[in-house]
């Protein structure tokens, strides 16, 4: 099997990085190399923990959160930050340091690629 | 922390069974058991092998498909059958016997409720 991990790309609107592109998995059988990446995103929410701080920066005001913000799931911060680093890795979360503090966003567009995998079929 | 997996439930139409109810993640922070429920979906597709054979068995023709219909993904049969047992274990598939094989067959409502979770505010 190829360890590509190239995938079919489409070009967002704004600039924005390029995002995978998968068709709804209802669609036709995803290709092993768009399995590798989608998979990549979908292990990252796999965990609890992790679930419940990507939720907490998506709702968090003005789509954006520091560790400062977002501490309050029963874990420690060091716990925090590393869970944090792996929403990073894949590709949910984007971060940019400000004083202080590392600020995280939800990635929209990668979202917007996830929730399009999920689309079903019109009945 | 309460290890109790009684989610806020939501009554499906035609008689289906529950499904986990969940806003999208995007607008309130989830709650432990909320993530916990929904962890475990991400999970079992956080697997390159699972997502292919998921996503073969939701596009298949009529929505179901056996073991012999999808094994086309380089891995043997019988871990064919643990990645679709796991797959069911999860609550994204169920299944039927019929003669020699079993039939699996695609949650609608619970891929409606993980879509619904990546759902983004508008903008």
């Amino acid at each position: 099997m190829s360890n590509a991990k190239v995938l079919p790309l489409i070009e967002p609107a704004d600039g924005q990085d390029v995002v995978p592109c998968c068709s709804p998995l209802t669609e036709r059988p995803m290709t092993a190399d768009e399995a590798q990446v989608a998979a990549r995103m979908f292990k990252a929410l796999g965990d609890p923990v992790r679930l419940r701080l990507f939720s907490a920066v998506a709702s968090h005001e003005g789509g954006e959160a520091c560790v400062c913000d977002i501490s309050d799931v029963g874990v420690s911060q060091p716990t925090v930050s590393h869970h944090l680093k792996k929403l990073k890795e894949a590709g949910l979360l984007t971060s940019e340091r400000r004083g202080t503090w590392v600020y995280y966003r939800v990635e929209p567009s990668v979202l917007a690629g996830m929730g399009r995998l999920l689309t079903q079929p019109a009945a």
